[in-house]
């Protein structure tokens, strides 16, 4: 068992980029992990911010299809108390089905209020929106079963008809389309939990959801598959580590001087001024990593992230680091790098993302696991 | 003034299509459009029938963002009552931005039963599908403005909040996306009719929305007209042919029996057999045609279609036909050609559409009007 590289896909734009260029910023990486051997992209669901503003992952995914072959598809996540689940259960069947399988699918509730309150959400108390999210699994399940019912529910109704008889041999108007997902299954789920005691790390578990992990220090990450795995046994399943993905900014260039510059001087070290560090002072998100290190999370800056948190350097180096939090916290199955906007240059981005697949994954070994040799180019 | 040439596609795929080859077929028409001088493509949404079956016109118009460049695309129609409007709002918003401004959005209520049930509408009354599009309307409309506004539906809620002040010069956290549509203005909006007095001509005279008859006989082409005229001149506006969007039957190759016989025999014959003329018979959407030709709808079977509905032959013959059409009924804008299944062996049927814009296209005339020269390839 070896770590896989998987892309996440915020995307991270300065403002100021058009929705154009951020569309296909998507589409390019998506064809670029896709070659790499990147396993897997994740693409965010937002309609409020606009660092974070692709409201349709779905598109992105459809413009990727019939250019990659291998690479999985997922939203992360779909934010359900914002759609009609029957609406959302259908194109997610036929997306899935025309991605043949290459999907897996991202279920959220919504983390920012104002998005909510776009879709009519004024108080958006987590108890509700936890509500809204069982209710449209439950609808969204019944449609891809595709035989006959009527829901009334709290939130939403929904339906699936009967299919009426052919009136002659011949005649072929009776007939339903079949947009249940790609063989008739359920997708994959997938939650995130970011909290040391992230809830939805016990819903993965309970519901035998893949569990994804934005990456918070170390305690929260180990806690993360405590949680999960500790939930997951308790439902009767067996946790595995290759389900786990953990999430982290990562940036690979031929030296760690190199790479160390190519993050604090361009688009990485750009987003994290402007948007990130901002928002992980305010809600507190900096102290995991500023208690890992042992400072004050007030003192935690830019260059306190790329040397003590993010996972930069050579390959070499990036293979040292990662197999240090392998052996610290029993490793993971997919390392989902933070994508960022390297639209105006995109060469060094794209390189890192070859070295992250091809040098650097194979040497990462899980604890007990023997790694591959790197392949060469 | 000369017609222009515009696809539509619903896409009339034949049953055992998986959803790829489906969604395939949508991308090589855009660019084939695209390429040959189509300016429009419409695309159809629906959830329920096998022959009609994709429920998410965006995906195919994402695809092919990128592929083509001069081509608007526009969902013929975005079902309003099945969805929620802010969601729809913000990715129709978006694929706008994404599409540069090639884009407008048909708008419908829903015309199958079924598909309504699947959303949640159990049963499918008239007055209230026209009252959720109404609703629908009302708050897409406020959400594009973004102005901070809250909204309490009879069907849905929704609203649009404040951006926050920014805490200091250097964050942007606080930033909202801007997901209204290219050039911050509204979309041109499209609706269909089909019958003789059809209330969505009126609708659109009345609110200026771009008309598009599906073609069903000369007399209802012609109160097409007179309605949509009449209700846009009462509302203040000046009604423009240019703007008028016919959808036909038609299909062209070098001789008349070769056309002929491509039809017949090929899938434009198949799909009428099964699904469209059971269909026509049924809800009595023959009976204009009939009454055209001065025969019994009983005996409408496919070789009366093709002599005397559908536009087919060489580019002379189909010149004719539609300048015939054109003397008879004062013309229209947009000749907007139903796509069919063609997947198997796309060459007639892409250069069938190549004749349409380069040949018959040019040499078609508005009453009053001068033809262009044909374009020579």
């Amino acid at each position: 068992m070896v770590m896989e590289t998987g892309l996440i896909f915020h995307p991270y734009m300065r403002p100021g980029r058009t929705a154009r260029q951020t569309f296909e910023w998507g589409v390019q990486n998506s064809v670029a992990c896709d070659k790499a051997g990147f396993t897997s992209m994740m693409i965010s669901e937002h309609a409020s911010q606009i660092w974070e503003n692709i409201p349709n992952p779905e598109l992105i995914m459809a413009a990727a299809a019939l250019q990659t072959s291998r690479i999985k598809f997922a939203p992360m996540a779909h934010i359900l108390p914002h759609q009609h689940p029957a609406k959302l259960a259908i194109m997610v069947g036929w997306l899935s089905q025309i991605l043949e399988g290459r999907y897996f699918m991202g279920i959220g509730a919504g983390a920012y209020p104002q998005a909510s309150y776009i879709h009519g959400i004024k108080e958006a108390e987590p108890q509700m929106l936890n509500d809204m999210v069982r209710e449209s699994l439950t609808i969204m399940e019944k449609v891809w079963k595709r035989e006959p019912f009527f829901y009334e529910g709290k939130y939403w109704d929904a339906g699936y008809p009967e299919e009426h008889p052919a009136e002659t041999e011949e005649d072929e108007q009776h007939m339903l389309a079949d947009f249940s997902p790609w063989n008739g299954a359920f997708p994959e789920f997938a939650v995130t939990g970011f909290s040391s005691n992230s809830p939805s790390m016990k819903l993965a578990g309970e519901r035998n959801f893949k569990p994804v992990s934005i990456y918070s220090g170390l305690d929260a990450l180990k806690r993360h598959w405590e949680i999960y795995s500790e939930a997951n046994i308790k439902a009767g399943f067996t946790p595995n580590r290759q389900r786990h993905a953990v999430s982290q900014t990562v940036f690979c260039a031929d030296t760690d001087a190199e790479a160390k510059r190519l993050v604090m001087e361009g688009p990485i070290g750009y987003c994290f001024s402007k948007y990130l560090i901002p928002i992980w002072h305010r809600f507190g998100m900096m102290d995991g990593f500023a208690k890992d290190a042992g400072i004050d999370p007030k003192n935690a800056d830019l260059e306190f992230l790329v040397d003590n948190v993010f996972v930069v350097g050579s390959p070499d180096t990036v293979v040292d680091k990662l197999n240090t939090l392998f052996e610290q916290c029993g490793g993971w199955g997919t390392l989902q790098v933070e994508a960022h906007d390297y639209y105006d240059d995109p060469s060094p981005w794209f390189y890192s993302l070859e070295l992250l697949a091809k040098e650097v994954a194979p040497r990462v070994k899980l604890p007990g696991a023997v790694a591959r040799e790197p392949v060469t180019a």
